[in-house]
Formats: C-alpha cells, structure tokens, sequence
C-alpha cells in the first residue's frame, strides 16, 4: 500500500475544500453576518491539516486500484468531516454528528437536511451548505465519467461514451482532458441557470444557492417551503427543466456540442429516462387533478416539478406530495430507484442499469421457449459483455439488499415501515426527503445520533456506486496484501 | 402448435379435478349438509367438459417447450376456474369473480382469502377449500421438480440434485419416476401432521383440513382466527415445525431416505433457509418480548410461527402480527420475499436464487479491485454457467419489476401503499395475508373486482416462475410460428 500518496492527495483535496469555502466567507462578509468568524477558524484549520498531509512523501509507484478507492472513498468522508465545521463553530448546527451528517447530504448532493428551521441561519453558512452540493455534483462527474472507467473499474465503462479500455499509461491524461470538457458543462448550465432565475426575480443570493441545488441535483434550500416558497410558475419551470438536464449523462452535451444531435436523439438511456418521466407526470397529474387539486394546470405544473425533482433524486418540493394519494406517491417511490442518467449529478440505480435489466428481462422470455439461444444484449449498438451483466445484476441485488436490510435497521426508530424504508431509500438514493416521518415538510432532525451516522454511510455508499464503499468495510481489503 | 394434444391433456386434467372433489362430496353426505348438491353438479359439469376435451384428437408429434407452457399455465387456470364452481353453485360464495380468486388462491398455495366470515360455512366446501391447496401443493412439486428440469426450461435445473440435461426422449420416464418419489414423500409427510394433530386434540376433519394448508404452504384454515383459534402450544409447534418442513427441497427428504445425512446437512440453500429463520426468530422474539407481550416464552412461540409461516408462504397466524412493531413487520416483510426453498410447496422467490444473488454480490465486491479475475460461482460444488447466473437476475428484476408496477395499480384502490404493496407482495409470493388493509385478521374482500383478477394473475405468475406466464401474455408467443 502506497500511504504517502494516499495522505499527500487527501491533504490537497482538504486545501481545495478550504479555497472552496473562501466564496462563503465573503457572503458572510459581505452581509456582515456573525459567522464569519467561524468561517476563517474553518479556512485556517483545513488548510493546515491539508498542507501537512500534502507533505506526505512521494512514491513512484503508479497509484493502483485499491489506493484509488481508499483516495475516492477516504475522500468524500474526509472533505464531510472538515466541511461540517462551519456549522459546528458557528452555533448553526450544534451538534457535530448533526453538522457532519447535513455535510455529507450536501456533498453526496442528497439534500436531506435535519435543520428544522433554515431561514434563521446566517446567509453565509447556507451558501456554504448549498455550495457543498455544487462541489458534491462536480466531483462525483468526475468520478464517474472520468476516473472510474479509466482505472477500469467494474462496470463503469458504459458510462462513457467512447469505450476507453484500462490503458494505465493514459490514465493521468484522459482523465484531465474528460475532467477539462465537465467543468465547461457544468459551469456553462449553472451561469445559465442563475441568470434564468435572476430573470424570474428572485435574488441574486437565492439564484445562486438554488441552482447549485439544482445542477447538483442536491436539493438543499434557502427556505423551509423550499421551491413552494417561491410562488412562480416560472421559477418552478426553470428549476424543474433544469433538474431534468442536470439528470441527463453529460457526455451527451458534448456530443450536442460536436454537432451530433442524431446520436444523442437516439441514445436509449435519454429515451428511457424520457419517457419514465413523461408518463410519470402524465399519471400523477390525472390523479392529483382528481383527488387533489381539481385544477389541470396546478396539477400538471406540481406533477411535472415533483416528478423531475424525484427521479432526478434532487429532493426539491412545490407542494407537500406526501399529502398525495399512493397511486402518485407510490409512482414517487418508484422514482427514486430509477435516478438519473449514468454521467449525471443525479442518484439512484440510473437508467442505463434499469434499462439493460429490462433487456434481460425480454431475453429471459425468449429464452424460455429457445433454451439453447444465444441472444446479445445491445446498447447503442454495442453488445454488453456477460461480465458486465453480472456486474449489474450483483448492484441491483446489492442495492436492493441494503434497502431491505437498512430498512429493517432503521425501523428501530419506532417509526411506520413507510418512513423507514423512505428514509433509506432517500439516502441510499441521495434524493433527500421521503414519506411520513421524513416526508417534504419534514426533517431528518428527529433520528437518533446512531441513525443519523448510519444513513450518512448510505448517502456515502449510494453516491460512491455501493462497491466502492463495500470493499472498504471488509477486513480482507486491508488485510490481504493480494491487493497492494 | 398441437391443439389436440393440449386440448386433450387439459381434458384429462379436469376428469382428475373432478374425482378431486369426490372426498368434499362424501364429506358433505357425511355431515348431511346442504352443499351436497353443489358438488353433484360441479362433478358432473367438470367431467362432461374434461371428457369433451380429453376425445381431442392425437398427433403423433412430441409435446414440445410451447404447448408444455401452454398446458401447464392454462391448466391452472382452467382447473381455477372449474374449481370455483362448488362455491358459487351452493351460494357460499354468490360472486363469481370472488369464488376465482378463492379458488386461484387455493391451487396456488396462496391462501388469501375473500371469506369475511369461513366459520358459517358447510364442511364440504371448507374441504374443498383447503384441498386445492393440497392437490395444488402437489402440482407444484411435479411442477417445479419433474417437469421444468426434464423439458431443459430457463434455470430449473438447479432446482434438481441430479442434473439432467436435455434429452428429449427420457422426458416422460424421468418424470414420471421423480413424481411417484414425490407422491410417496408428500403424502407420508400429510399422513404423519393429521396424526399429530388429531393426537394435540384436534378433530380429525380439522386436522386434515390445517395439515393441507400447511404442507401445501397455503394457509385456509376453518377458523376465523386462523391457528390463534387454537390454544394450543403443542399444536402451534406442530403446524410451526411441518410449515418449515414443507418449504425445504423435496428432494432432500429422498437423499434421507437413501442415508445421505451429510449431504443433506451440507446443503447450502437448506442452511442459509435455516440460518434465515433462527435470525428472525431471535431477533423478532426480542423485540416483541420488550413492546409487546411482556413474556419470553409468548414472544418466541409467536415469533417462531409467524417466522415459518411467512417464510414458507403459508400465511397462518397465531397472533395479529400487523399490531407488532415495524421492526418485526419489517423482518417478516423482507421473508415474504424469500420464501421457501426451490423444489418445496413454498412460493416466494426461493432461497437458492437469494444465496446465488449473494454470492454474485461478494464476487463482484472482488471484482472491484480484481477486473480482470475469473471467478465462478459455486453451490455445492457445482459451478453455476453463466446463462442460468443471468436467468436468475432476471427473474430477480422481473419480480421487484412486478410488484413496483403492481403496487401502483392496487394504490388506485385508494388504500395505503403499505397495504397495496404487501397485498401484491403476499400474491405474488403466494403468502396470503399482508399489512394494514389485508392484515391477518382481516380479508381480501374489500378490494374491487378487477383489482381481484389481477391479484389473481399475480398468484399464477408466482407460482409458474413469473416467465411460464409472461411469455404466455405476450402476443409475440402466439403469432410467431418460429416457436411451434
């Protein structure tokens, strides 16, 4: 195992973390608020833990899978751990596992908040809290579109639009030019965004924090309504149609880019996720119109922004959906194990798996009545090697097995089985609210201290592809030196 | 394809249902009750249409995979419907749709139930009742045990301690030896319960009707209050133990038989079915001893027979198990899920597919740092191919698929999604009673008639291995004639 190079990247992960809380400071500067203090206590502390850590001495070796995974898994806790300061030094949040858990809801982009009373916060802490899902979103693009399929791993090679092969050589390279093309993305949809915003009359503040809400399909909010608050179609279009876009694989803006808008019409996870969405809004709307809200308009406009903040695994709300009937509320369910698209800021199992799954599916059926067939899987015209098959089979039963388990886990709360199993499926899914007891007008404030830490661990492991974290907890990873 | 042949085998099918009703008859001559006349009737009816069909004409081509789905799904259906007739021509169950779903439930070995009130009921009927489970239990065995492995269908070898492999022309002998093996097995297994339970106190007519619904895994009893009527420690083990008995692998008892223990006992789907149960039990007494009963003994004689109740997909009660807490609720959720072991009367999705499902998990957990290692994946000393690994994750996709899409239909009821789910859950695994709306003290009876087909559809795609339906439901199926 290569220590050194561990400790040095995390340590400049952590300078990063502290510049990035240098736009918060100014905010809270700016406004002349108390916790400004809190901030260059933060600033002061993070960077000097990162720059010693960066001292760690070099190695030549290459890093290897294993070191990346610690790296990428470390990581994310690490940058939750110091991020959770501001809220602790500044009073906000008092209690450290409270400020850790909303931090690592802000960077995994769940949303899921235990503050019950946001709008009482200093400004400069909820910019902080809302940038974490913007710096969350960036990092986990990278991650997945650029880091995993270079080192190989799993099956993250069909995230990707070109199949790259494990060239380690390349690795440094591809990754930085894969990296360099994201941040135009990701940049370019959020100016757009805040402008889009500002133009519907909301604050320059509040655009601000509410699209890093949003193309980070985080969900955190300045008010305790959340997007209800704001009482403007427009803003509710923009903010739905842009969680829609930053749900989509963001490779395909590339190709968009390129010109090559066949391509992208035709690529099969757009379609999927499309049309999921598509008869989703259409269903709830004639059921909320029904049982509801009587008016088509209202219905179809609260229908459409529900749907895309779910799938989407955003978490943002205009009504109280869990007011609904369950027809809607269970085609929310639903919805929050679908996700977004692969290469996405989004959450949840993603389409692409929800769609080979269902392949599998109609090929299991023809397969009943042609036994000896030998049927591929193709996406895009791509046949899906059998390897990555069971790999994504192995993740839906994964997935699919912590939900029931944590479930079960979180059930000792004392609560109805609606709100445990939402609860897990909300941080596993890193959407952020659920049903019942943690449903859009509630808070996750009322879980108890071990609860708390271990919905952190799924925010965690649900952004970090479940396997990510999995070989970490076991004590073969760090025993067995077949690995190193 | 080869009407004839089908014709005439579901003709014979229905002469055998016919004769089945005779015991019902002779039972409701012996009490002189009213119902006698119903099953004249229905006799006669049933065996003038079965004689019919059975004069279709031969073909001397061999039944191939195509009408060998067609017979078996149509001959559940078909043996469903004819079956309702004794309910509905004596009045005890004057909707016809309803008798369907009783009778749909009965073949099934589901045990959901539309009777409000079972103890006003003749005897004759509450023994035809609870002799579809019976003689259902039965088909499932020949089912699952002799047929599918001998026509070489989807993943069902495994489900055979001895592999067969496709050869065509043994078909017939090969099914017909392991189905007498099975015959021998299944009724020295009832033999020894009514004993059992005539010695515990209980009648003879009652003991034959409960030892049906439990080694069928069905679940009808004659009470209202289903085995909690009974108060009776002794007779809630004994039904207990033989629930857990009827949901292990058929063929283990004949390896017993020919004194391979250690074979028996190294079983890994038996293990891990016993492992699930002794950790439900313990952790369910525990936690009902604390909320709700007070008591240890109590508390593990209920969570002992809730446990083999739900994970063999009987659905017996002893106690109202929807007053527990979630945890428990939530445990017995999740077994309802599981289900039995392959190759027993139980439904659900067997433990042989969950232990491979795990045993994909861990390999892809290794994969993760090891892409490029081949590692297969073994039960019992036997790797499982790669084509029979993807039919079982399909399958697993195909069930989770069925009861998302299912659960939103059924919330149309406008019933909570706890009870819609569970209702799909308890159908589709063939359990019988759920949460909330169909919990153990109350009926399936509120839902609306086509809410009851569909459980009803779900009950046959449960218990023929969801694909034998789907594909029957598939246009494509009776179009192409490249499958005939």
């Amino acid at each position: 195992m290569n220590y050194g190079t561990v400790v040095r990247v995390l340590g400049n992960l952590l300078i990063i973390e502290a510049i990035g809380m240098i736009p918060a400071l100014a905010i809270s500067v700016f406004f002349r608020e108390h916790d400004a203090k809190a901030f260059i206590e933060s600033i002061f502390a993070v960077l000097l833990i990162g720059y010693t850590m960066s001292l760690a001495p070099k190695s030549k070796n290459k890093i290897k899978a294993k070191e990346g995974l610690i790296i990428v898994s470390l990581g994310w806790l690490l940058v939750s751990f110091f991020g959770a300061f501001p809220f602790v030094l500044s009073g906000s949040i008092p209690s450290f596992i409270d400020a850790f858990f909303e931090t690592v809801s802000g960077f995994t982009t769940t949303g899921a908040t235990i503050i019950d009373d946001i709008e009482v916060l200093p400004r400069g802490i909820l910019f902080w809290r809302s940038f974490t899902h913007w710096i969350g979103g960036m990092g986990i693009l990278v991650f997945t579109v650029a880091i995993l399929p270079a080192m190989g791993v799993g099956s993250f090679q069909i995230f990707k639009a070109e199949s790259p092969g494990p060239v380690a050589d390349k690795i440094v390279p591809r990754i930085k030019d894969t990296a360099k093309l994201l941040y135009v993305t990701y940049v370019g949809i959020t100016l757009t965004e805040i402008v889009l915003l500002i133009f519907g009359g909301m604050s320059v503040y509040e655009a601000m924090l509410h699209t890093f809400g949003t193309v980070g399909t985080g969900g955190f909010s300045t008010r305790n309504a959340s997007i209800g608050a704001f009482n403007s179609v427009y803003i509710h279009v923009v903010i739905g149609v842009f969680m829609i876009l930053s749900g989509i694989n963001f490779s395909l803006y590339y190709e968009l880019y390129k010109g090559k808008w066949r391509d992208v019409f035709k690529n099969e996870e757009l379609r999927l996720y499309l049309s999921v969405i598509g008869t989703s809004v259409l269903l709830i709307t004639l059921n909320i119109y029904k049982s509801v809200y009587g008016n088509i308009f209202e219905s179809l406009r609260h229908a459409f922004f529900q749907v895309s903040s779910i799938i989407t695994t955003t978490g943002y709300a205009t009504a109280n959906f869990d007011e609904w009937g369950s027809f809607s509320k269970g085609i929310l369910y639903l919805l929050m194990f679908v996700g977004g698209c692969a290469g996405s800021t989004g959450g949840g199992m993603k389409n692409i798996r929800i769609l080979i799954l269902l392949k599998l599916i109609k090929r299991e059926a023809s397969k009943i009545l042609h036994p000896r067939a030998v049927i591929p899987i193709r996406v895009g015209g791509r046949t899906i090697p059998p390897d990555m098959l069971a790999g994504i089979a192995s993740f839906f039963a994964l997935y699919m097995l912590i939900f029931a388990l944590g479930t079960i886990v979180v059930s000792l709360e004392g609560i109805s089985m609606v709100s445990a199993s939402s609860a897990v499926a909300a941080t596993l899914g890193n959407i952020g609210p659920g049903f019942e007891f943690i449903g859009p007008s509630r808070t996750f404030s009322q879980f108890s201290q071990p609860i708390k830490v271990l919905l952190s661990l799924f925010m965690l492991m649900g952004r970090l592809e479940l396997f990510t974290v999995l070989v970490l907890l076991s004590p073969r990873f760090w025993r067995d030196e077949i690995y190193s």
